[in-house]
């Protein structure tokens, strides 16, 4: 084992399991480690130091060990600036770029440390000489522009994973283990409602990403109603989500069923294709709003009260509307707007759309994550927020629940 | 195809599917038919009518199809008695005796058709002579006695399987299909609460089978208020449910997770095995509510109310309590009891008591199943009762909001 | 009840349900029926005749009852021509258009009955005078042009549900009732092997819709059997799936699990991104064919063997890789060709694309869904086919012995 | 914060993950705590000592932070004996009798640590004077005798958690996070088949848990043919799992399916209740196989072969068979004894019977989990076997592949 690098850790290490993943790490990757320091953080409230020199038999295993632990949080010791390379092309990256985490980051450059902008999950990171000083912001592969200085290797960059929260409570937590539904509801959407309440207070902005089950379950005019009171700064959803609410207010159905009666639940029915038809002869929600021919649900509180919407096209959608974006980088690139400005994210029965919000999301933004199906919580809250409830639950009592909660306290 | 037999249907045999499977039950089997007479009901108050001979190539094969069509509702025309034979041994049934459907059944006896008592699925038919005339009635297989004169072979034998309900409507329905979670769960509650509600005010018995994920995710307080408001007249669970019901009185946690605030929810915690410890010591359930151990929660209420209850047993309990009844036979026949004397069933969160009540139940019951996991809602409506509801929802917020509207409309 | 119209049916009606669904229909939507006339088919060879007056109280519920019969196969008995309106601007149907079912169609034009080309649900029909004829063809709407004479209303079209099969039999029948993991599974795969072969014998078309999930269990290299040996005629996939094949090749893992020793299965791997950007620097898959970058998996079988995929993009993925059809709507036409020129279908481990594929396709296409997910089958199977095996496995033990057995009978 | 306890830790506390979870439950309890001594493991070999002082406002919370540590391996650093306290009743424990945890455990008693015998979950420690010397061991409550000596408060136990294996590796390892479908199925297989045979050339014991998804799926067989050639030493079933494999033997079906041909699945068949009721009229299985009336399958191999098996009854049984045991108590006390002895466990497609299993089993037995619900897999995975494999997949393929995998290789 004669190659080694120091690497550095430093906060709660010990108890926000870094220093276990760390230790870990190096171990199933087949190296070895030397703690050269460690000051333990004694009270509860004092950080703890270590400083370990790790080792490999080979120079490549050795790189991926510094690799992982780089993304774990683990920061190489050696004060070097990031290493840029001009991008070859127009959405190609330089080899052995810098793929970044969703963690907040910082760059070494001229060696003074600059925060990543935006930053997001496999991205590269772009340094940038602007008029009001030097910027690092992250960019996706398809945006990368021929000649963008482009950070590759692992030198010269610091991930910092967020924390263990010091005091313990609040719903949002470390997720520990598994998502089960065998947990209080109605205590859970308290706290759910209550985090909504303050986010608004604060000033931050909420997303609702939402799918077509919502508006099925019977929610929709809930969720109506917390667009129409403010509650609700952006929404997120598809052709299929916007479609069914529109249909509910046209035809009084969602994929033909009767929201009041629940009579009638066949396939035959056609109130799903001509919503659709009548919107396109509008020319678009905006447009049939403005004609009368929408006047409740969610698009229609949307349209009504300058709430704006991103529905990103899918291969089954039918249609589409008017208004959905069907190229799938144009949207990503609206979704990413939304996951940037947003403070609070309600994902809400959609994991296709869920996913695509997620990937965007930086693991500081609070996430609720809710959906009938444990396999698409547990999938949502693997992707690392620090900041997450999943609840495993009935979107239909869900909303209803969360938007008398909420609007009731107001 | 020399091997023939006549049988007739008759009712809404079309639009209940009846005809269809008994045609496709033929073709299936490998066998022919033909139609003898076919008065078709030509308006839809109307029933039809319908003879077919049914044809097949060895007489093996004939009697598994006549076997089949039986089932379906098709009988056998010859107008003969019920064959009897001696139970050889207690709880040896003989050689080819009839066993059950869970559908209304008729045996013919002394020329007479007789109904069967307590008709269940699975069961042997006995024919007693009483003072007070012949009786035919149901026994599982387990309560033979030597000597019961037991129904064997199936002619003389009529099955009346629950036909469609000529009007529509109603949320208990026949089963379509599968599943589906995405229905407007609010709707269908208020006609769960309306159904509950108009089964007490006919003078009816509501049964509700719940297990211990009910507790988990906080809705015993509301099924408490239903029991002591007089809404609920047997329950029907285990050790689980009833440990976790008074662990939360105890200690206001359940399996170790503080009810109200969420927190600690860990595995360490042993308030389930100190409960189960206490109530041993206390000497059972009504001892330990006298005693002034047990203050709230539903089986508390039970005690106060004198709803009883059955704790049937189960290998994957601790302790268990002293009111649990071990013996799977005997718990069954406590179970049995409590499915011939319901006219409405709530199977709450629970696939093992539910599918042993279930099997105990007259396709004529009225049936509400509730889970969150859709497999298990699929497998207790596949069982058969013409007149069932199937909810795929959270059940801590389906009793909540069931409670609110029974009680809110009292 | 002064409002009615004439329907018949014929066929085998009643042991295929569908002159229940027909009855039922009726009474659900508040209508009444009176037989008119009744030919019972009185072998299982015979067809059955049914002429029946349908009733309502209004005209639109009748309009409603008779739209609903129409899609179940029950004909107006009226000989007259479907009527034409020619749509008013690109992409805008006419007010009324007939929207398409899955069945085989037929329109009445000038006295004619025309078989409706390329039928798939939910599309308007164009009715086209050719130089080799009048054709009528489906189109999807947003494809419709200005001035398309597109069918209205609902007479004059003939709709032709697939029946039940005669002979018993076959893994291919009607699905009755749910889909259930509980049958045997290597019997089942048996099935769908010797269906596959069949296929092939008979000239025929095999399509594979394919989720990275396949990758991820290991059942790459199986799948790449089949496309080099020639079992497979085309790929309908993703990005992702490309990806996570792609990568395996290179790095030997997916996802960042190493494949054969299942070790470091960690988050951290950042060969995914990589893959793509080398894709993306080498100008696509064929290209990194080429360039000896991919030297196996499916993507290279593809390209080595001349079947042609397509890659259908999302808004989760990341890249894309160049091959990936980005514009859903031009995503959706690529999926279509591919749907009717298949003849046989093999969806795995994908709800996305097996939705969008599925949409496509005809009544009558054979199509095998396999997911270990039972409710991503039931959507899939739910769709209508009267062609289709639902299997709840594993896929990573599904193809392999799917491979097996289909290459060692060859 | 007057309160304090000293504990001390020690092994490879870091990333065994130990560390974190006790200065996290210090936290999440309101408590603090100050490192007194920390010798960290310099190299991976190389265990840490923490000793530290932990601190609360009240003795209650004290207490409740020390019964967690406890259990967390965190022993307390007092060397004084366990306090014993008489039984004051048959069934009745004393208060605060310690309840055990499932990890390997130690009682100090006359100044000498004592290896806790039979160690198990949720159980009672009882110390017994005996011929051959001082004995401790677990008694669950059901067992506990007038006058038995049983430990009390936590005071001289310690409890010592299994730690991560320092070579990474193997499938059996620490289950990190949730169970995922997408993993390469058959080198798990290959993993699990490895394990066996070495568990056997060890001479270890084999128990299998099975359920009667297991006969359904088609792999009856294959698992008879593993206790055929050795590989099973204990089967721990239920009624329906023998039922549906003698079923099968006898009538070539299972719940009316035939096997082979998968045709004619329907409800009505009866073969279920006769196999019952033959079985019954035998007077057991064995006497059945005497009789010659089975002559293959699971239960068949085990007669002929001497293995042991316990059929556990269940309140949802048909019949049940001679064999089962129908007193739940009874049961479990028969699925301890097959617990303790057993080296190795697979637990195939049974919940309830794998959880009475599980409650009986040391956290250093073996267990490999294998369903196609991954709710099944997570939750038996979570009760904290330190070496588990769990597997989401298709019985009906692993099976088969398994047995073909271990006797292919022998």
């Amino acid at each position: 084992m004669t190659h080694s690098r120091t690497v550095e850790l430093e906060g709660h290490i010990i108890d926000s399991g870094m220093l276990q993943q760390v230790m870990g790490t190096v171990m199933d990757l087949g190296g070895n480690f030397n703690v050269e320091q460690f000051d333990v953080g004694v009270h509860k409230e004092e950080e703890t130091y270590c400083r370990m020199d790790v080792f490999a038999d080979d120079e490549g295993t050795l790189k991926e060990i510094v690799h992982e632990l780089h993304q774990l949080g683990a920061n190489l010791t050696d004060p070097v600036d990031a290493k840029l390379v001009a991008a070859p092309a127009d959405q190609v990256v330089p080899t052995g770029f810098y793929s970044t985490t969703n963690h907040p980051t910082q760059v070494r450059h001229g060696g003074a440390w600059l925060d990543v902008e935006n930053i997001e999950m496999d991205c590269a990171i772009v340094i940038e000489e602007t008029e009001s000083g030097t910027r690092a912001y992250t960019k996706v592969l398809n945006a990368i522009d021929e000649g963008d200085l482009v950070v590759t290797d692992e030198a010269g960059i610091r991930v910092d994973p967020p924390e263990r929260p010091r005091d313990s409570s609040g719903p949002f937590g470390f997720m520990q283990g598994g998502v089960s539904s065998e947990r209080p509801s109605e205590s859970l959407i308290r706290q759910v409602a209550d985090a909504l309440t303050k986010t608004k207070e604060d000033g931050g902005k909420v997303l609702v990403v939402a799918g077509p089950a919502l508006i099925h379950a019977g929610a929709g005019d809930d969720l109506a109603r917390l667009v129409r009171e403010g509650y609700i700064d952006m929404i997120s959803a598809g052709n299929g989500f916007a479609t069914h609410d529109i249909e509910r207010g046209l035809y009084g159905t969602s994929l033909g069923m009767d929201m009041e009666t629940m009579e009638h639940p066949r396939k035959g029915h056609k109130h799903h294709i001509y919503t659709i038809s009548e919107v396109i002869r509008a020319g678009g929600i905006a447009e049939a709003v403005d004609d009368g021919l929408i006047t409740s649900g969610v698009m229609y509180e949307c349209i009504q009260n300058d709430v704006p919407y991103v529905l990103a096209g899918s291969i089954r959608d039918d249609g589409p509307l008017p208004d959905t974006i069907t190229d799938a980088v144009e949207a990503q690139n609206a979704i990413r707007e939304q996951a940037h400005e947003a403070d609070m994210v309600l994902m809400l029965s959609t994991l296709l759309h869920s996913v695509a919000v997620g990937n965007c999301l930086s693991s500081t933004t609070k996430v609720v994550c809710v959906d009938i199906n444990p396999a698409t919580v547990t999938q949502l809250l693997d992707r690392g927020s620090s900041q997450a409830i999943g609840m495993v639950t009935d979107i239909g009592t869900f909303v209803p629940s969360l938007a008398d909660k909420v609007l009731d306290d107001a």
